[in-house]
């Protein structure tokens, strides 16, 4: 058995069970587990251990862990927080092979829970045991009738058994997702809270489950980006099996962020970056809770995408026209418009008697809500090959009179091509049938929109970066993990490396601050700025001269810059200056490179000046990228598009740009560079067929 | 009776109906009503109508109108486009309350179909018959018994009653809205679908209604904001009867607000204008479907803000921490902040021993899960000032074991302090025993957000304008009604205008094209415009000369523009230049009026340049505004923060841009100009204090 295969069986699937400090109120939190287990008629062994009793609901309870007959597999550690790293510590001296946690009071709350989170790293660190938590609410298998869990949701005695597997940050999260898929006739194939992901990760979890046969797909309820490396082998592993993976992540405000952070302790990241980060590992990110469902069925049809490929084409075929508006209007709002039928398609649904009212959608009307006309209009839909996916938007018939409209596609659900359909009345049985049939089913214009946007979202993982540069650790309010030295290189150091790479820059000529004025092999107006790896901020001390229009004003820059420099920063080491042509360009943008404690390498593109700012307009990938991918990111930004000849505007040279972008990116390939962050701010994009120069550049490097 | 009160009984409690081509097959269409009248126990007299037959559904029928032994107070026309003109002329002719038409193929459906609308607009104006229609799915009022309808969704047999009235442009959405309703527990106290509009129009029809007692609000199904001046109407009567409308609308997105056009024949107009008629008169705008229930019991509990409120305060208390970052997400990217409590409230919770987590939300945790402590909870947060509305996010007791925590919170319904409820479960019972009591209860995260910031965005309806003035009649595209003739003024002649409103502008001298130069009562440099109401676009024709520096350069700019209009506009008479100071500003501005042919007058401001284009970056509201309105305007353009003083950058004079948009909107308090358009685009904004100019303005007025 490999390694993932013994964890996922000793997780999920464990010949024995002990639960410390099980109580004897088969209500209270700590008395669940045990009632779950047999309610489900758990086969394995299970053990209530429990100091204080000689029973424990009904069933023999053992004084201790040290005490039962046998050493068991998987121990749930139901105990306050003040017994946790006792309890661990026995189970690792035993030699147990996953203890969960149930308590909170860890690194989130403050310096006393940090040290005892420390002392459970230290534990597990030396011994074999793996640890699921703390705050964990447990694991849940419906086939092996493992229901190790103490959230509430689970007194249903009936849990339906799936294909999908939930890993959820929130452990009273997976509750609620096991009542809201049991409404749509949705089961799991197993749920684990995975808490502070102190030792096992929700990415190596689901890592260990990846060859599980009885495993179709995954439902990711995410609270940050954390342990991104995991996350990204598990997401790319995943992706080459054609498993899908859905996520639907927090932070998206501001709010909910920073609410993470104090939740785990954990830091939160920008939201954007995690967006990019997921969608480039294929994973499919959806921003309507009721589509972390209902987008799996679809995500399963349709096949992650290139990068840059055209827009999806959507075609609609529906029974009321109204329901349709809304979905035209989901999907219109997430950027995804709804495609009129061809001329040669109209031409066949008019020979096969159709009368469709012309427009956008094809809408049969009250009067073709029948099997035949709704058959035949679906067939020949499907047939289309103008489209990628097509849409059936369903009115009340759904609900009175399944066989009219629901039928006929349940009869085309074997087409070739997606079929997916939108329920407008409240419509709970043709949900179910066509959710047994695997066919993609929303019951809200908004998850229906945000479902399919986010499955033709997802793109095909490109070419990782083999050995990612070692990322600054991501630092922890309670307690600071040691930030790698890292060093600035002057503007002078970051051009050689942009050089290196092939970022166009402004010609730069560097001369010591205290020699005469050099003869330029460039002409004026120059800029003159100091040039020192000890300064972050040239401008906050005055250290750019603008508008140089000949020798004798450069060498009163030059004079002016010595004087500033000695008033402003006088402990900076600063021998040189540097000065570079001055020459403004069609619009200014901004390239960036970091890695990032958890999404690993990126890159950045956004329009330079403080209107792009105000409307956080940029464009995020996980680096490198290609030229195809850069321009989609220069399409992306949308102050960019004023130097794209709208208008009768010029046009700057934004092919140019996104050359420099890939070129930047490319960062993500040379590790052995050791930097972890690079930008370019601003670069000029000059017109269209004369370039771009970066005219500033920061570069940092790990080190000192 | 009154003509309202009379108008609505004829249409939701008509003592007779006639069925005109009523089917004998109770599945179909045109079968349904009877089959639906005889199932509520109609109590009124019905009259199937079919030529061709003896029977019905095995009642009498009888072969037209006129036979019957008396004139029907309602008739449903269910027979074929065909039929429909001389069905309602033999209405009128009998002197029929309201005739109701099914059939669609009129404005919507080409030449043919605008002259059947045409025939149906002059029979119904020539006589006191009234129609509802075309297109129409019917009427529906469940006390009265009244199933008017052919849509499939009324097949059910139980249709609970409730006190909401429905009025939807879509047919189909009635029937989705009930079977949607009665999941929730939440019936109708009536429907109507109110087709293509012709005579009646939605706003009339509520309006007939807003007497009615049983009704305690609207929900308003709109495809696009059409027949606005009735609309206006019934809004600003509901508001002052404190009945809130709740609407959906369709159209956020461009494609969507096409298919309204092709639709109907109606124009879509701009969808952020119709989002500012709608909040302007105290409506609630939801823009997720559920949210279109959800919101109305908030809506009861929260009162339309005045203009320049605030920012909402919500307070959360939870046991769920991961659904309570869900709402604090979803109200994050609505704008809407979560508070946390305040020192106060945290000391008094703490006095009530309840062990809360610090933090934006008050977690109670999984151990928080009892009746005690989310009372005691509840009770503080529903005393604590900070708050405008405490929301509860209840995790999965609310499906298991509602003692828990649903118990306390109906036990808290009579607060003075509105409280709301999301559900993380699926938990219908909980979900519908708090509907029962009237406690806003939301079933999603994005309806919770979305409703919760739809009931705080919505304004107490301000002055309106007594006369409105006579806008631009909105054109179809098949039918264009003729446009009021209107004509431009010189920009000479709008400086004028903007005198006297009020609006400053950049000092302006006219002068005769052919004369000499003038001498300028304001400094150089300076620009010199031709001026002529025949020239809508100056710059088009070359007709603007910056950078004018002296007299001579003036002299020189004079004989350009002179050339330049003999050759690029021979036509036009133009017998002036303007000439004005140039001066630029801290940033540029358009600020714009205008009698939109729904919405009625309304004023809207912009940044200026290209990038807010892009974005869309712009804020419009019903005109007249006062300043307080303004200023919020000012703070709603994202823009424009680059002007108020963001990271050191210089203040422009903000206040002054406010009051020339208010002095601008006044337009709307003086009809009697017969302004139908006013822009300045740019308006320069100086430095704090040193004011606003516009240097440009075109002013619009009705006649020729």
């Amino acid at each position: 058995m490999s390694g993932d295969a013994m964890l996922a069986q000793a997780l999920l699937r464990p010949r024995s069970i002990a639960l410390l400090g099980a109580s004897d109120d088969p209500g209270k939190t700590a008395g669940r587990p045990l009632r779950y287990l047999r309610e489900a008629r758990f086969t394995g062994a299970v053990y209530p251990v429990n100091p204080h009793r000689d029973t424990v609901q009904g069933e023999r309870a053992w004084p201790d862990l040290a005490s039962l007959p046998e050493v068991p597999e998987h121990v749930f550690v139901l105990a306050p927080t003040a017994g946790v790293v006792d309890a661990v510590r026995e189970s690792a001296r035993l030699g147990v092979r996953i203890v969960t946690v149930l308590a909170a009071g860890f690194s989130e709350s403050g310096p006393d829970g940090a040290r005892r989170e420390a002392e459970l790293r230290a534990i597990v660190g030396a011994s074999g045991t793996r640890l699921l938590g703390p705050s964990s609410l447990g694991v849940v298998d419906p086939a092996a009738g493992l229901v190790l869990t103490a959230n509430a949701a689970f007194s249903e005695p009936m849990l339906p058994g799936g294909r999908l597997f939930v890993a959820s940050h929130s452990g009273s999260m997976i509750g609620a997702l096991v009542s809201r898929g049991k409404a749509r006739g949705i089961g799991f194939a197993g749920l684990v809270s995975v808490g502070n992901e102190v030792d096992l990760s929700l990415g190596e979890i689901c890592m260990a489950t990846l060859d599980d046969d009885g495993i179709d797909g995954y439902l990711l309820f995410l609270e940050s980006l954390r342990h991104g490396a995991r996350l990204r082998e598990f997401a790319l592993a995943a992706a080459r099996r054609g498993k899908p993976v859905i996520a639907y992540k927090l932070g998206r405000s501001a709010a909910a962020a920073e609410m993470a952070t104090t939740h785990t302790g954990a830091l939160a990241g920008e939201d954007d970056v995690a967006d990019a980060f997921l969608k480039d590992l294929g994973v499919v990110r959806v921003g309507v809770l009721d589509a972390l469902f209902e987008a799996f069925p679809l995500a399963r049809r349709i096949a992650p995408r290139e990068p840059g490929s055209p827009p999806p084409r959507i075609g609609i075929v529906t029974t009321t026209g109204g329901g349709a508006a809304m979905a035209v209007d989901q999907l219109g709002i997430r950027d995804i418009t709804v495609q009129p039928a061809s001329a040669a398609t109209q031409a066949k649904l008019a020979d096969a008697g159709i009368d469709a009212q012309a427009g956008r959608v094809l809408d049969l009307t009250l009067a073709g809500t029948r099997y035949d006309v709704m058959k035949r209009a679906l067939d020949i839909m499907l047939a289309a090959e103008e489209f990628d996916l097509v849409l059936a938007v369903v009115g009340s018939s759904a609900r009175f009179q399944p066989q009219l409209a629901v039928e006929p596609i349940l009869d085309c659900r074997g087409s070739a091509k997606p079929l997916a359909v939108m329920l407008v009345p409240e419509a709970s049985e043709a949900l179910a049938r066509l959710t047994a049939a695997s066919v993609p089913c929303f019951r809200s214009p908004e998850a229906c929109g945000d479902a399919i946007a986010a499955v033709f979202a997802r793109r095909r993982p490109g070419e990782q970066p083999a050995g990612i540069p070692p990322a600054p650790a991501p630092s922890r309010e309670v307690m600071p993990a040691p930030t790698p030295p890292s060093r600035m290189l002057s503007e002078a150091q970051a051009y050689a490396v942009f050089d290196s790479l092939g970022v166009p820059h402004a010609p730069a000529l560097t001369c010591p601050i205290e020699g005469p004025v050099p003869a330029l092999p460039f002409a004026y107006p120059v800029v003159a700025k100091v040039c020192s790896a000890d300064i972050a901020h040239k401008t906050e001390i005055g250290g750019v001269v603008l508008d140089i229009m000949d020798s004798g004003a450069l060498a009163a820059a030059i004079a002016t810059l010595r004087e500033r420099l000695a008033e402003r920063a006088p402990d900076a080491d600063c021998r040189e200056i540097l000065v570079q042509p001055q020459r403004g360009g069609i619009i200014e943008a901004l390239i960036g490179y970091r890695v990032d404690p958890e999404a690993g390498p990126i890159v950045m593109l956004a329009a330079g000046g403080i209107w792009a700012e105000l409307a956080r307009d940029r464009s995020i990938r996980l680096a490198p990228v290609d030229l195809a991918t850069a321009r989609v990111m220069v399409a992306e930004v949308r102050a960019l598009k004023a130097a794209s000849g709208l208008r009768g505007r010029p046009r700057g040279d934004l092919e140019a740009l996104a050359e420099a972008l890939a070129a930047l990116s490319r960062l993500a390939l040379h590790p052995e560079l050791g930097v972890i962050e690079a930008e370019a701010n601003p670069v000029m994009v000059f017109p269209e067929g004369e370039g771009v120069a970066a005219v500033d550049a920061l570069v940092r490097r790990t080190g000192r």
